[in-house]
C-alpha cells in the first residue's frame, strides 16, 4: 500500500481485531506500515482524513482506561468517524444486560466498530460472533491487549528500524499482563526474541509453551537486550502474589539508574503507562532520551488510526 | 413528504415532543414516514446527512439510560448536528440548582434542542416553558416516553404493514411504565386496539379512564393479539407492588416457548430493552424470528432522526 | 481585528491562557472584540466556523463542572474543532499518575489545547510547562478563572458600553473565590473600580495588596455602583468560616428586592452560577430585567470561542 487515499487494500486484517495471536506477519506489517503512512500525513499537517466519515465508532468499556479509550476516540475522529462512548459504570448494562443484548443494541445501532475493554478474558471474541461491524479489543482480562502490541512493535521498529532478530526483555507482572501476552506473541510472530523477566510467582504457570526464553534476574539480562519493557505493577495484585513489598520489588525489577547503564548504548526503555515512578521505574530512566515512553502515546493513535482504517476500509 | 432533502414540510410535529397523548394521527404518522425514508437512505449507505450542521443537540440525562442516550446521541450525529451530553450526576445541577435554571442555562448556550430523561413525571413539560429550542421527552418518570412508542409503533407497521385494527396485549408492571402509557395513547390515536395485561397491584388505578381493555389473564389474551409486548420487570419495583416473588411473576405473566405457541401465526414479541431475560421473557422468545428486539432498537435511531428532523427542522 | 476569516492577527494573547493577571489591555480587549465578532456572526446563523478543523480540544476536568465543560465543548465544537472529554473521575489519573505523565500523555496524543479545571491552584502553570498545545485554566483552586472574568468582562461592556471608570462591588466569599480573584485583577486592567464586599472572615487576608477597595457594608456600596456581583456561596465553606447561619449570610449580603432598589438605575446584578436562589440572591433579583445572569451563559460561549481561536489560530 503506498497510496491510502486511493487503495484501501485490506488484504491483511480483515473482520476484528481481537488478538495480537491471529496476526500473521504480513498482516502486522500491514498495520505497522499504514501506521507509518498515517503518521507521516500528520506530521505534514494533515491532521484529519475524511475516510470513515458517516461510520461510528463505539468504545465500550466496561473498564476504566481514559488513556486507552482517548486514545482510540482521537484516532477515530482524525479518521472523521462519529465517535460514541459507551462507559458501563452506571448504565442500563449494569442492571445485568448480557453481553450478548448489549452487543445487539449496538449493532442495531449502525455501529460499523466496536471498541471493547472488558475484565473478562475473551469477552472480545464472545462480542465478535454477535456484530456484524468490526470489533477491536482494547484489552481483555488477563488475555491481550493487540493495539498495546502493535504500538509497542510500531515504536521499536521505528527507533531500531527493524523488529527481527531484536532481543526484548519484558519485566515485572507478567502473569497478570495482557500487554505482556500480546507483546509476547507478535514479537515472535515479526521474528524478535521476547524474554520474559519476573519473580517466579509472577511468571504463568504454563509459560513454557510461549514462545520465549524467561529469568528471574533482571541484572543479567539487561546487557543482552535491545529493548526493555517494564510493566506497570498493579498494585492491588501485588498482595495476592507473595511478593515482600513495594520496596523489595523495586530494588529486584525495577528500572533504575544503575540498571540503565547495564543496558547497550542503542537499547531503549519501554512502559505501555500509566507508569508509578518509583516502583517498576524510576523517575530519571523514565525522563531519560532512551526512554520511548511518550512516543509510544503518539505511535498508539497512530496505530490504533490504522487498525480502524484497515478495518473500516475507506470509501464505500 | 416526498423529498427530505428539499421540502422539509414540518406540519405535523412543532415545537416540543413531550408526550405521545399530543400527537394527532398524522403528526404520528409524518415520523412514522419520515423514519420509513431516513431509514432507507441509510440502507442505501447514506449514512450521514448535512441536515442539522451547526445545530447543537443537548442530552440531559437525570437518570442513567446509557441505550437510550447513545440512540439519540447516534441519530443526532447522523443528521450532523453537534452532541453534548450532560449528564447530571456529579455535576453542578447536583448541587442543588434548579431545572429552571439548567434550562436557562442551556438555552443561553445555544441548545437548539434538549433531549431530557428526568425521574420526575412532568420535568420535561417544565423544561419546555423556560426554552426557545425543541424539548424532547425521554422519558420522565411513570409518564410518559414517547420516542419508545414511536418506534415500537413504526416496528409494528413494518412487520404488520398496518397499525390500524392491530390488537396489541402490553404485560406486565403496567403501573410504573412510562413506555405502557406512551404506547397505549399513540396506539389509540393510531386507531390499534389495546389490552393491558398484569397483576391487579402492577395496574393502574385509573387505568378505567385509558383508552384500553385489561385482563389479568394473559393465556387468555394470546390468541387474540397481532403483538405482545413485554415490559421490563423493575426488581427494586417488584417488592412494593406485593408481587410473590420472581419466579411466580415468570410463570404467571413471562413471555416463555409454551406461550409463544399460543400466538396467532403472524404475531410478533416486543420488548424495549434491556431484557431481564429468564423473568419477563425467555431467551428462546427473545431470540425467536417472531421477536422484533433487535428490530426496535435500530428502528430508535431512524425515528430519533426523525424527529430531530422534523422539530429542528433542515436548513435555516 | 476586523475580519476573524482573514487575518488571525494573534498579537494580544498567545501561547496559553493561565491567568487573568497576565493579560494586559491590549490583549484581553483583543478577547472581548473577537468574542463581538465571533457573537454577530452566531446572530447572522453562522453557527459553526471551519476555523478549528482538525484540532483538538482536550477538557481535562479533575473537579465536576459540568457547566464550564460544556460550555468550552460548545465554544470549541462550533468552531469544528474535535473534542475529547477527560474527566478524571474514574479514570487511571485517580490511580495515582502524576499530573507531569498525563500532560505528556495528552501532548503525544496530538492535543492542541487542553482545558484544565483542576483543585489545586497553580495546576495549569504547571501544565503548560509539559506541553507544547496551548493551555487554558478553567478554574484552579482558589486561584484564578480568567475566562469567567473575560465573559463578565464581555457582559459589562455590552450591557454598560465601556468598562473603563466603572465601578464594580463583588459581594461575598471573596476569600475562596477564584471569581472574584480572576475579575478584580481583569477589570483593575481594564480600567474599572472594584470592591469587594463582604464578611471579614471572607476577605482575604491579603487583600489590602490587590488593587481594590474593601466594605463589610454593602448597604452603604450599593447606591455607588454599575455592577454588583454576587458570588456562589459554597455551603461547605461556611461552616469552616464561623459564619453565623445561612440566614444571617442571606441577611447582610444576600442581594434581595429591597437591595436592588438601591441600586443606581442603570446598574447590573451579575452571578457567576450555578445560583443558590434565596442565599446568595434573592430569585426576582435572578429573574429581573437588570439581571444579566443568562447572558453571562451565552457571553462564555463567545468568549471561549475567541480565546481558543486567538489561542489556536485560524488556518495554520
Amino acid at each position: 500500500m503506498t497510496n491510502l487515499e486511493q487503495s484501501p487494500d485490506r488484504g491483511g486484517i480483515t473482520g476484528h481485531l481481537l488478538s495480537a495471536a491471529d496476526l500473521d506477519a504480513a498482516a502486522a506489517t500491514q498495520v505497522l506500515d499504514t501506521a507509518a503512512e498515517l503518521a507521516a500525513l500528520s506530521d505534514r499537517s494533515v491532521k484529519k482524513l475524511p475516510t470513515l466519515r458517516g461510520r461510528t465508532v463505539v468504545n465500550l468499556f466496561y473498564e476504566d482506561s481514559t488513556r486507552t479509550r482517548i486514545s482510540f476516540e482521537a484516532a477515530a475522529k482524525r479518521l472523521s468517524a462519529d465517535v460514541i462512548n459507551f462507559s458501563v459504570k452506571g448504565s442500563s448494562v449494569s442492571k445485568g444486560e448480557s453481553l450478548k443484548d448489549t452487543a445487539l443494541t449496538l449493532q442495531a445501532m449502525g455501529a460499523d466498530a466496536v471498541v471493547i475493554r472488558h475484565a473478562a478474558s475473551g469477552a472480545p471474541h464472545r462480542l465478535a460472533r454477535w456484530v456484524d461491524g468490526s470489533v477491536v479489543n482494547a484489552g481483555d482480562g488477563t488475555h491481550e491487549h493487540p493495539t498495546q502490541a502493535l504500538l509497542d512493535a510500531y515504536t521499536m521498529r521505528s527507533r531500531l528500524g527493524r523488529l527481527s532478530g531484536l532481543t526484548v526483555a519484558i519485566v515485572g507482572d507478567v502473569l497478570h499482563s495482557r500487554v505482556a501476552r500480546s507483546n509476547a506473541l507478535l514479537l515472535n510472530t515479526l521474528g524478535a526474541d521476547v524474554t520474559l523477566v519476573g519473580p517466579p510467582t509472577l511468571l504463568p504457570v504454563g509459560v513454557d509453551s510461549w514462545p520465549v526464553k524467561t529469568s528471574y534476574d533482571l541484572d543479567a539480562v539487561l546487557p543482552t537486550v535491545d529493548v526493555v519493557m517494564a510493566l506497570r505493577v498493579q498494585r492491588e495484585r501485588m498482595e495476592d502474589s507473595f511478593f515482600p513489598s513495594a520496596r523489595e520489588y523495586a530494588r529486584r525489577y525495577g528500572l533504575d539508574a544503575a540498571r540503565l547503564r547495564k543496558l547497550p548504548e542503542h537499547a531503549i526503555v519501554m512502559h505501555p503507562g500509566p507508569m508509578n515512578r518509583g516502583m517498576e521505574i524510576a523517575p530519571d530512566v523514565a525522563d531519560s532520551p532512551r526512554s520511548t515512553i511518550v512516543e509510544q502515546v503518539a505511535n498508539g493513535v497512530s496505530v490504533r488510526m490504522a487498525v480502524l482504517y484497515l478495518l473500516l476500509g475507506g470509501q464505500v
